[in-house]
């Protein structure tokens, strides 16, 4: 079994995530909380949170928890529906497995903002690299 | 009809977008096409194209396109699915619409490297604040 | 307050979903809990059972939960994940409210078999034509 | 290669789809155009058509498409985008190949009335099972 340590410090190459501001804040098989903190450079035209700042979190989010001990996955289809404004100043994405099969898994993302508003929930389709 | 520099400008604002890279090639009503070259900060912890920035270029896009002359649009809801490895050196999304109803509209977003490779496809499914 | 009675009364208008054998539960605000029994005539040309089975019985169950009262609903985007194999004999769909917004609604449905396996998951993004 | 009568022996053996009234057209590699004709059994409570007839002769149409010639395909993740109501007595769905990869296959499905109207569109992500 990995620890947190280790997970964060693999999950510390992803450079997109890492570097929009997004960090691990804990991590066990199948599951991870990935959280951000707002700021100006995650603003769309209109001055709101932009799409892509709450899927790359989700996104992020379902990789740490589909990518530990030896369990290789990639995304074949993720879906968003988007739930809410953001009325908070941090977001946080919770993955959660639905089902890990021999060549799929599933993985449903809550994300929600620091005021506890749910604004986004996100559905991931993996398939196993290696396992 | 704005102009492609007037769209530009407004667009500039997105600034999740814009410094990640992404900027507007092509703009006019209900179209965009949108691009990046690809760098160390987009990648993933394995050395892969994160997912996070396929979505980012297609949300941006979707929202180059469905925002212009007074049209005000929201996404509801978008899904992506991963095509293909990406073997190129920039990413191309180009925004197409399939229909503009009166509350809902409907976009496909193809994303392909500048090897001509589908990467992957976007669907975005939005909600018209104003129009 | 419509009554479980009345819901079934309205419902067992839907022709495509009663013809097929399926029947309402349960059904409250926002709620519902819909189910069918298998038959030779769900399978597909594999002897499986069709995906359009869970998805017409999941689509029936979000139509439930969301047209009661007054409130009017169309469905906008609907996916499916196909989580894992039908064993039993049995398909029960259970409809829950992620959000009710005033334009827009979202609900989950998981779709189960009689023995308690997970077999679908769908997610229904809905919009409110009167409410 | 197997023949279209060949192929519509097969799918002759989905009963969920032939029994609601759904016929193969058209079928050949990757590609297969299906249709049903309208009537009254296809209906929910609303006096609409009811979405999983949309879905269901996508769903039959991606099947087709995908599993000939000794390759089979499961579902593993299908969406749904209802674009428009339909007007005509007749539906067709129109399912065309996006990507065919070593485990994974992507086929986007056109679902039109016989006015010409475009009434849904269907992203389908399978799986090949044997190849």
């Amino acid at each position: 079994m990995q620890t947190l340590e280790e997970i964060k410090e693999i999950f510390a190459r992803d450079r997109f995530a890492t570097e929009n501001g997004m960090s691990i804040d804990d991590a066990s098989e199948h599951c991870a909380k990935c959280s951000l903190t707002l700021t100006d450079r995650h603003k769309n035209a209109m001055g709101g949170v932009m799409g892509g700042v709450h899927f790359t979190l989700a996104d992020f989010a379902f990789a740490v928890a589909s990518n530990q001990n030896g369990e290789r996955t990639v995304a074949l289809n993720t879906d968003i529906s988007y739930i809410g404004a953001v009325k908070g100043s941090r977001l946080i994405a919770e993955a959660k497995l639905i089902k890990n099969g021999r060549s799929a898994c599933f993985y449903i993302v809550d994300v929600t903002d620091d005021l506890g508003n749910l604004v986004a929930v996100v559905k991931c389709s993996g398939f196993h690299v290696s396992k």
